[in-house]
């Protein structure tokens, strides 16, 4: 307590950066840094621990801008306290190849935890970032070594009070009573269609309260730092909930239109920011000033910070020597890399196999894997039992007085939430320490496009076991059947979307998707059984694409994924036994990966000189780039018995023979040249 | 009150009709309707008005199955009432080409009014429902004539009420005190992974008592009828708050494994069976058996509902006499016609008419528009002013008791609620009374994908208004960029598409959009100003595809679609003034309207002989089926003035023209033919 006009001096320090970073941009929003300049400057130095040098230390408290637009707050604040982004970063603000981009991403901004923006994100990432925590502490924490024990803190207005994803994570981490979670709503009355009384008059104490959350309300966040201050102490306190304050404040505190919708997204005009430099005592001559007693004071709690962390340097060194093997692990984990050997874990398959279906393939990966790679945590958005995500002696991840779980334990239980499921991954990932795996059937993964969009821009190992892959599911029917889903998400930008066609293969993805360190991957697997291939092998496959019928004198390539795969090597019997043409067929689990291989390679997968056509039970859309000609499923499904619908849709050895002969033939007197050359290179 | 044996045995004749449905298509889910049959028969048979006879009665009372996985209770209620539903159809559940598939489809089956079964999306359809007869009811009903006044009814369980689409809808039917909305919540403790206890604790009730719902608690669901029908009774008699009804019942009743996961998503085995048949009273030896007594009371009810359809009717002649006008539109509208000559108020431009961006160009149509065609219905998620889907003189959809906004009123704040916003959007079409067109931005159109995609399959006109359709959005940054996105929906069976280029691009658009009643649309809009083309026309825009720029002997054709077609037209002249190269420019604002012209037009439009390049500021993914190559944006944006983001990524006229050089370099030599010719068609 007791504060001076040198915080107050910070504060509209802050507040003036955010207007002259906003102005000079002539875009973003000033409104939100405004109205939340007191209650972030109280946060950070009175309650936050970090290193402005270290921005990854693994012990810092977690900050989260979930109104990522407010980002110039969170851009002074790393400014003042020393983080590598300077003032003339600040007056870059919004500008191409600027590290303060126009919403906060954590690959291109030191001491951004993670990216948001999207509203409803940052929140649900938080919820990850604090599980995280809990996790990672019952398994390090030793007597005496109270190694991993940081807060995860978390700005949100009314936006992303509204959206879903912040629904459900917030009713998520209600059930796992995560203490060390304390969220800051800004309830300033205000969105972007003016007064939140236009759509949103529940009473959102209320409903954080029916999730299991503590509550608290600061009714003067514009001045009070004192009721600020107690009552995230007060929240501290509550360890067995999350907490949740509630401060009142006045968007756009200082400009003449504080409190309206007017100052939410667009800059101050040049008459108000004159005005509000003047209220603030500051001289409206000037801009991207910064008074020296500010960067004192914020030097100050930056210094104490690296001594914090050089505390807890030494503390993990003398850990070293009680706990060698923990510290060991710890270590491993903090540097990114995997335990040596682990591969060695993964299944591999031989033709005499029996044919697995490979939702249950990635079972008994993860089965075989859980042990050596002990930073993988699993689990479900209620789907346990057909996603197979679960290993038979997983522990649940659950506060330890339900009497179902550990905090410990490596199995998460996300409920119904998909997306949810998936913003939490994504603050899992970015926590450091553990690697997320989520399942849902495929079609659902669209309800956290939102999230999974932010994994692959975000740069995070995300897993998401996508089951129930295609019109395969059967009777569930249309509803559940996904068609668009692969081109989505194979549209996405750093995406690994794998579709695996037997347990070699399977493999091949978790191993990819365990190694991809900035990427997150969606493996797609079948309900129904597959047969194990003659040709696969995990490095065959890790190629991306590779033949699985070779074949002198073929007249056609057959190209396919998952469970069609075997479907096509039927078809090639066929045609060879029926019509005497000789067909190749290669299987192509993952474009990212087989786009990535040179191209010597790719032309040796699908060489020049006879047409390709691709099978697969979805969207033939985006199949043209690798093919001729495309079999799929341009509508949607059936509900049925699986083989009936395959059959009705004629995903058949004799309806692929059939397509693959139209091939043939249409292409008959034309010089055929592979999809693999193109004309140009497209910018990455 | 007062019930009988006949009512025991209707409901036991419902359970084990789903027992038996689902033991014969060994899949589906028995414990929902086990357990819920007691609510549905007394709601349907005590509440419910409606006629099996005509199931399109404009105020039958509406219900809807937000849980769809216990379909077989709903389709056993159809059968039992005499919609056109058969014993055999109950005994097809779950087979090819029945009307009974594994989740319901309300283009499939009489009687089911929305799609459902991925999870929250019938209880969002349901506020759609509400608002719509609530709007309606305010338009058309007159002293002495309440023709409007019908109730919606929900059933959910514990899936909907933790997904995020049922939170936002929630908050969204609070807000609006959407009196005739009553949801009962199946609260059976039970989810797939087994007791909620794993990942559900929240108290529901206190929930929605935040979101300003009247709640209400039967404790004995399984069997105290009247304790049920009192509830209801009392949630009717709150008329200016949606009702919840918490029913704690046993899922499964009647089953040994009652209560259990065991019973939610299998068949019961067949020694269970026959001991619930025997705890029934129902001879094991025989399936699918409705009692006469069961039938007959059954058909009494929907007598009922015939007489009161009959005096609706009645009242309705009458109302033509007093009431012309109103009589008139509201037959119309529900003959599912537009206003004769609504068209003749599109907005058409000329090529000297200014520049202006497709979000303004969208407001211009709405603006014109909105009082030839009083069943549209516009709103935005919270993005009014961004997405200018407001109409100057529009009145907002509100209580009057805020005074902010009318019960008739056409402009819908549906919050920051993507999901829920087009999951309601659904249930406003499926009403039949009213077209829905809701905004965000095109990014966001992500976050109600799930939405988006029931929109397809239930075959309902929607529009989405989807602005900020590129980098040409500018500063907002990756995380507002679309890039997967248009690929994704395009990808999508059933939706079109539309990136308009100008304004007779857009007025085509919402042509298009407006007159298929049957499709959804996504209306991708830019922020920036675009120039008025020279070729353009709401006609020849609508064949989907077209030549902007014709030039005999050209080398190449450029197709391109919204922001990028005038960039491409001067990529036309640069490539003639520096390189002396003709080329074609085409703009394709619909794929799927381009899709469905016939052969030779399109060959027309994407002649043989010369090779297409395609350019579109998003990704290449789809793009391949139109052209040959393709220059497009396979990764995320950055954040900068638009312009300059355009430069980075080079769609500029030297940018393009480039790529066209190489293009036609590549085919130089090779025969070309066009992409429209193909081996074979695709199953549709
Ligand atoms: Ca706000
Ligand atoms: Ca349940």
């Amino acid at each position: 307590m007791g504060y001076t006009d040198v915080d107050q001096l910070a504060i509209n320090t802050i507040r003036l950066l955010a207007v002259d970073a906003t102005a000079k941009a002539n875009s973003g929003h000033p409104g939100a840094p405004m109205g939340m300049a007191p209650v972030a400057h109280v946060l950070f130095n009175k309650f936050m621990t970090f290193n402005p040098k270290n921005p990854k230390w693994v012990n810092r408290d977690r900050f989260v801008l979930s109104n990522g637009h407010g980002c110039m707050l969170q851009y002074a604040l790393l400014h003042l306290f020393g983080y590598a982004v300077s003032l003339d970063d600040l007056k870059n603000f919004r500008q191409l190849d600027s590290i303060t981009p126009g919403h906060p991403e954590s690959h291109d901004t030191p001491g951004i935890e993670v990216t948001t923006g999207p509203l409803g994100q940052g929140f649900a990432n938080a919820v990850g970032l604090a599980i995280a925590q809990a996790h990672t502490g019952a398994l390090f924490n030793k007597p005496g070594f109270d190694l991993i024990n940081n807060h995860t803190y978390v700005f949100f207005g009314d936006g992303c009070a509204m959206e879903g994803v912040a629904s459900e994570a917030a009713s998520m981490a209600g059930h796992l009573k995560l203490g060390n979670l304390i969220c800051i709503y800004d309830d300033n009355h205000i969105s972007i269609d003016g007064d939140t009384k236009c759509a949103f008059t529940e009473d959102v104490m209320a409903r954080f309260e029916s999730y299991g959350w503590h509550t608290e309300w600061v009714k003067d966040g514009d001045n009070d730092l004192e009721a600020i201050e107690a009552a995230i102490r007060r929240a501290k306190e509550v360890t067995d909930k999350p907490s949740v304050i509630k401060l009142t404040t006045t968007i756009g505190y200082g400009s003449k239109l504080q409190g309206t919708g007017g100052v939410h997204g667009n800059p101050l005009k040049a008459d108000d920011i004159e005005g509000v430099k003047k209220r603030f005592g500051f001289d409206p001559a000037q801009s991207f000033v910064v008074p020296q007693q500010v960067y004192d004071m914020y030097n100050q709690h930056a210094a104490e910070g690296a001594a914090a962390e050089q505390k807890w340097n030494d503390l993990f060194a003398k850990y070293a020597s009680e706990y060698k093997a923990e510290h060991a692990d710890l270590a491993r984990r903090l540097a990114g890399k995997l335990p040596e050997g682990w591969e060695k874990s993964l299944p591999t398959y031989k033709p005499s196999d029996p044919a697995i279906a490979t939702r249950k393939l990635s079972e008994a990966v993860l089965e075989k894997v859980h042990s050596v790679v002990p930073e993988l945590l699993s689990g479900s958005a209620d789907l346990t039992g057909s996603n197979n995500t679960r290993w038979k002696n997983a522990v649940d991840f659950q506060p330890p007085e339900y009497g179902i779980g550990e905090w410990s334990g490596r199995y998460l239980r996300y409920g119904v939430r998909e997306h949810a499921m998936a913003a939490a991954m994504n603050g899992l990932a970015a926590y450091g320490t553990v690697i997320p795996a989520g399942g849902t059937f495929l079609n659902f993964v669209s309800y956290a496009a939102g999230a999974v969009r932010l994994s692959a821009l975000s740069r995070v190992r995300t897993i998401h076991v996508a089951t129930h892959d295609s019109i395969g599911l059967g009777e569930d029917g249309p509803t559940h059947q996904p068609i668009e889903t692969l081109a989505h998400f194979r549209a996405l930008p750093n995406v690994m979307v794998w579709r695996p066609a037997d347990g070699n293969e399977t493999s091949a993805a978790y191993y990819s998707a365990l190694t991809s360190q900035h990427t997150p991957s969606i493996l797609a697997l079948t309900r129904q059984n597959l047969p194990q291939l003659e040709e696969s092998t995990i490095e065959r496959a890790l190629r991306g694409g590779y033949p699985v019928v070779e074949a002198p004198g073929a007249a056609v390539t057959i190209v396919s994924t998952g469970s069609e795969v075997s479907i096509c090597i039927d078809a090639a019997t066929y045609l060879k036994e029926k019509h005497g043409i000789v067909a190749r067929v290669v299987s192509i689990p993952c474009f990212e990966v087989f786009d990535a291989q040179d191209k010597e390679y790719r032309l040796s997968v699908l060489p020049d000189g006879i047409p390709v056509l691709s099978v697969e039970a979805l969207t033939t859309m985006g199949w043209e780039r690798y093919s001729h000609e495309q079999f799929g499923l341009n509508r949607f499904g059936a509900s049925g018995p699986y083989k009936k619908v395959y059959e009705r849709f004629e995903f058949t050895p004799e309806g692929i023979s059939k397509r693959a002969i139209s091939t043939i033939e249409f292409y008959k007197g034309h010089s055929v040249r592979s999809p693999v050359n193109r004309a140009f290179q497209q910018i990455l």
